[in-house]
């Protein structure tokens, strides 16, 4: 049977999603759960990594076993099991055509920003960025909406077969009284690119850079120019689509 | 010199506010960084105790050094010391009359409580309690409201000598759509008393006790008969009024 679970977790304490020699990952929670619970060895996929110290509301991973429980048994079991700060929310039984990675149709990414006054409580979960011009930035993200090549808003790293031509269908940002929420809607996206796309945001709030940093990014495809990154702990894998 | 600071942490990582040996606690840290700063042995004040892993966003402190500094500076130098998870938020220079405890006037708690799904990005700040019955928590929070003797909410260790006599100026529940915010003013707190009356609340928010049960122990005084005292995580100093 193959299961689809949507999972949330504080990234604080974790080296990110995806399994390493001596770190504590968030994978490796999943799988060691679930091998307390079935005492089997089971390998799960996740829609994509999530980066050192970003959250997610809504990762979504699937994973194959032989017993057939039921979703309310798998969630109940699992979460027996994980540590406090991961949590499996929901759980479905799919089609073995289901894939958690390549069935995603759309993802979206949340980007929160304190604005106010340094706040302890919130430390790890937004950070804390003061004197942004905001019309500015509100006028600059909508240049990422539509289909572009966003190999300059990426890792210099990554892998040159990689299709870097995504697709944004939303990029918004929610103002309230001490907090910014940046919402990106896409395709999919590239390791580092809302980071970096955050990156820009924040020096074109600072009046550091304009708008037309964005189009030079897009032109010349660049990592290079996309050199701020912001910090994981603002960032949430929201939802993924299928 | 007397300086009054506003200070807010997170009591996550703390054995509580009030020094104890062999224990992290926010006074230590707070000593600690004001003798990193000033290169001397300074005792902190502050207007109350708080208890392991209950935060503050307004806890008082005061202090007395022989050095006049702006308030800016002592800010800035504190922040620089102090670990990630405590802040001073504003310093003030006040009269050697002024003292965090006994000057206060009253203090502001809040209480809040997630009733939507576990989520582990608030673990640490909020309980998870759902099916409450808010319409008989807030028909029951009234009865708090006014002069009375708290001392059956109270530690049932606490000092006979001491006045259990307080008084509550507000006391109500601000409904959101997946958390509950309790708030609660008065002229002061006993060792538990919040978190007992958020414990009895949470009862009667579950049909397992009637707001009657407030007056019984208002009447017989005995701190036995509160005896589920809510977790510190939910609890936030929230303002100490002078």
């Amino acid at each position: 049977m193959r299961y689809k679970c949507i999972i949330s977790y504080d990234g604080t304490n974790y080296m990110g999603f995806q399994i390493q020699p001596n770190c504590d990952t968030v994978e490796e929670r999943l799988e060691q759960a679930i091998k307390k619970m079935l005492d089997t060895d089971v390998k799960v996929v996740a829609s994509g990594r999530t980066d050192r110290l970003v959250h997610a509301l809504g990762q979504v991973i699937h994973f194959d076993i032989d017993k057939k429980l039921t979703p309310n048994n798998i969630k109940r079991g699992l979460n027996s099991f994980l540590p406090k700060d991961i949590h499996v929310n929901e759980v479905e039984i799919v089609d073995e055509d289901f894939h958690a990675r390549f069935s995603a149709k759309s993802k979206e990414y949340h980007y929160f920003i304190n604005t106010g006054e340094y706040n302890p409580i919130i430390r790890n979960y937004m950070p804390n960025i003061t004197n942004l011009d905001v019309s500015l930035m509100e006028d600059a993200i909508k240049l990422f909406i539509g289909t572009h090549d966003f190999k300059g808003f990426a890792s210099s790293q990554i892998d040159k077969r990689k299709d870097t031509i995504k697709t944004i269908y939303e990029a918004k940002i929610i103002k309230y009284d001490d907090k910014l929420e940046f919402i990106f809607i896409g395709s999919g996206f590239l390791k580092y690119q809302v980071r970096k796309m955050m990156g820009l945001l924040v020096e074109i709030g600072f009046k550091k850079e304009t708008k037309d940093k964005i189009i030079k990014i897009f032109e010349t495809k660049d990592p290079k120019l996309s050199h701020k990154i912001l910090g994981g702990e603002g960032l949430y894998l929201y939802k993924v689509n299928y």
